[in-house]
């Protein structure tokens, strides 16, 4: 079997810049197009095997990245964080307190930066 | 001429874990302890050549990692953004409405998120 993982789709989000071009072309067709081996295949002229093969690989190099890395985990905890952030800054916003509606400019920027 | 580069030290920082262990043991003794490059060829067994040669395809991997994910200027950034998450967080803590005293607990916690 050889079922589209959507962990990888979201690696790929993370890492796909670190894959070579025609790589990272065939992983967007594949998880983010949504296209079949085959279809792929065609596109590219070459075998479907081939086409299973790079994806494969790529698969390994973004699992290695994320091992290594944990871009995405971090990635999932700040946007909890910034979740309580916008939360904070909306209230912060509400207030009749000018130095606490004043805050809540500063937090907006700040998320502004933490963003990806 | 071949000079430490600080700017080296703090991309391995960031991507070192993605190295294998003898490369990263080398960039770790020549940018963090400071060994010189006969010191550490002396400690590894190979030739000064050899481990400038190691130093030199870890750094093209390194750069090439940043121009990529851009992590490191990425964590720059967020760091400023900490110091003024940290600043509001302690107004709010002074706060002498428990609403707001509340609210610098919540900032607390989502800091925690963010900070690497």
């Amino acid at each position: 079997m050889f079922e589209k993982n959507m962990r990888i789709a979201y690696l790929l989000d993370f890492y796909g810049d670190v894959l070579d071009d025609h790589s990272r072309s065939i992983m967007k067709a594949y998880y983010e197009d949504d296209l079949s081996l085959s279809e792929i295949a065609d596109g590219e002229s070459i075998s479907r095997q081939g086409v299973r093969h790079i994806i494969k690989k790529c698969e390994e190099e973004l699992e290695f990245l994320e091992t290594k890395l944990a871009l995405a985990k971090y990635f999932s905890e700040t946007e909890e964080a910034i979740d309580t952030l916008l939360k904070v800054e909306a209230l912060l916003l509400e207030s009749n307190d000018p130095k606490y509606k004043g805050l809540s400019h500063e937090l907006h920027e700040a998320i502004g930066k933490i963003k990806r």
